[in-house]
C-alpha cells in the first residue's frame, strides 16, 4: 500500500471549516487525495483558512455527485463511524484498519469514507463499503467531529507506515558517563557531605545509597558529571 | 492512572473555536479536566458551538495565569510538540506516552500541556515538563491544529485504558514529588549556587537549565527532595 493510493471521501459536508480542517489533518499525515461527494457548502475562504497552509490538498480536491462515482476504481472501501450498527459487519478499530491496509498490494486503490456531520452514512452508502471502522469513544458522547475522525484515521495510517517507528535517541554530542565517572562523582559527593557533617558517622551509607539511586537511575552524561563536580568544588572553596 | 486525574492544559489559546474543539475531543475520549493558561480569547458562543454538546467540559474549565500554577499539584507533566528540539529530552510518541501514563499509580496527577497556536511552548514552559511527546507527522507540514493534537493524544489514552495489554510494574511507597516541590528544590539550588558564586551572573540560566534537566528527567520522590534540600541547608550552615 502506498499513501498516495489512499483517498479521503467526505460525503455531504455542510461546514467548509471541516473540509479545511480535514485537509490540514491529511497533509499533516502525508495523505493527499481529498474527494468530496455532494458537498453542501462552498469551499472558499473559510475552508482555506482552516486548512492553515494545506492549500495543495484543497486545490487538488475532486468532487463527485455520489459515493459510487467517488470510489469506482477502489478495491477497498472503508467506512468510519463512531456508532455500532446492529447489522453484523466486519468491524475494525483504527489500528487494525491501518494494519489491514498495509497488507494490501501496492497498486490497490483505497477509500476511507466519512459521513455527514449530522446523519452519517446512509444504509445504501454503507452497503458500498467493505469494512467498517469504529473509533473507540465515550459511549455517552461518541460523535467525533468529522475532521477529528479523519485526523485519528490518518494518524494511525501514517504512524503505521512510519513503523518500525524508532525515535532516534535524542542524544546530543554529549556522551553518557562511564561507571567510573559516576563513581568518581559519588565518591566526591560522599567526601563533601562528610566534610560538612551531613552524613551520620554511624550510618553514612543510608543517605549515600539514596543519593546513589537518584543519580544512577538518571544516566548522567559526562558534561553533567562535570557540572555536578564543579558544584562540589565550589562548595569546598567556600569552606576553605 | 485514572482518567479523571489527567488534565489538558492549553496555553495562550487565541482561537475560541480551538478551545471548543478541544473540549469535544476530550469528552469523546472521557477526559474531563480542561485547564486554560492565560487564554487570549473569550470562551463564549464560538467555543460552545464547536464543543458541540461537550458543554460540561467548558463549564468546568479552570483558568490560571501561568503554567506553574496550572500544574502545581502534578507529578507528571507532558509537553506535546511536533518539533524536535535540539536539546536531548526524554521523547515519546503518543502510544508510548499512553503506556507510560498507565504505569503510574492511581493517585498521580498528570498534565498534558499544549502550546500556543503559533509559537508553541516557551523554553521556560518546556523546562517545567518531565517528558516530551512528538506526534509523528509529515516533516514538510508538521504543525497540527491544537485541538487535533489533543484529539490524537486523548484517543491514545482512551484506547489504551479501553484495552490494557500489559500490567505495569508497581512503584515503591515513596510518593512522587509534585511540580511545586521540584520547583522549590530547584529554586533552593539556584539560591545556594548563587550564594557561593558558582553561577555566572551574566548567564545564570545556562547552568540552571542543565541542572534542571538532570533533576526533571529523574522524577524525584518527596523523600529524595527532602534529602537534596537537606544537603543544601547543610552547605548553607557551613557557609554561615
Amino acid at each position: 500500500m502506498k499513501l498516495e493510493n489512499i483517498r479521503i471521501v467526505m460525503i455531504g459536508t455542510t461546514h467548509p471549516g471541516n473540509v479545511g480542517a480535514a485537509a490540514r489533518a491529511m497533509h499533516n499525515m502525508c495523505i493527499s487525495r481529498l474527494t468530496l461527494v455532494d458537498p453542501q457548502c462552498p469551499i472558499g475562504d473559510v475552508a482555506y483558512a482552516r486548512a492553515s497552509g494545506a492549500n495543495v490538498i484543497l486545490d487538488n480536491r475532486e468532487t463527485h455527485a455520489d459515493l459510487g462515482a467517488a470510489i469506482a476504481d477502489c478495491s477497498r472501501v472503508i467506512a468510519t463511524t463512531a456508532r455500532r450498527r446492529s447489522l453484523p459487519w466486519p468491524e475494525l478499530d483504527p489500528r487494525e484498519m491501518a494494519e489491514s491496509l498495509f497488507a494490501l498490494d501496492d497498486d490497490r486503490q483505497v477509500a476511507l469514507v466519512f459521513g455527514r456531520e449530522h446523519s452519517g452514512l446512509s444504509n445504501d452508502e454503507l452497503q458500498m463499503c467493505h469494512q467498517m471502522v469504529c473509533i473507540p469513544t465515550n459511549p455517552g458522547f461518541s460523535s467525533l467531529n468529522v475532521a477529528s475522525a479523519i485526523q485519528v484515521m490518518c494518524y494511525e495510517i501514517f504512524r503505521y507506515q512510519a513503523e518500525p517507528y524508532e525515535l532516534p535517541a535524542p542524544e546530543g554530542p554529549d556522551l553518557p558517563a562511564s561507571s567510573a565517572e559516576v563513581e568518581g562523582y559519588i565518591e566526591h559527593l560522599r567526601q563533601t557531605l562528610d566534610g560538612c557533617g551531613f552524613l551520620n558517622p554511624q550510618q553514612p551509607e543510608m543517605i549515600m545509597q539514596r543519593l546513589r539511586r537518584i543519580y544512577m537511575r538518571n544516566e548522567l552524561t559526562r558534561s553533567e558529571i562535570h557540572i555536578l563536580r564543579g558544584i562540589l568544588s565550589s562548595f569546598a572553596r567556600q569552606q576553605g
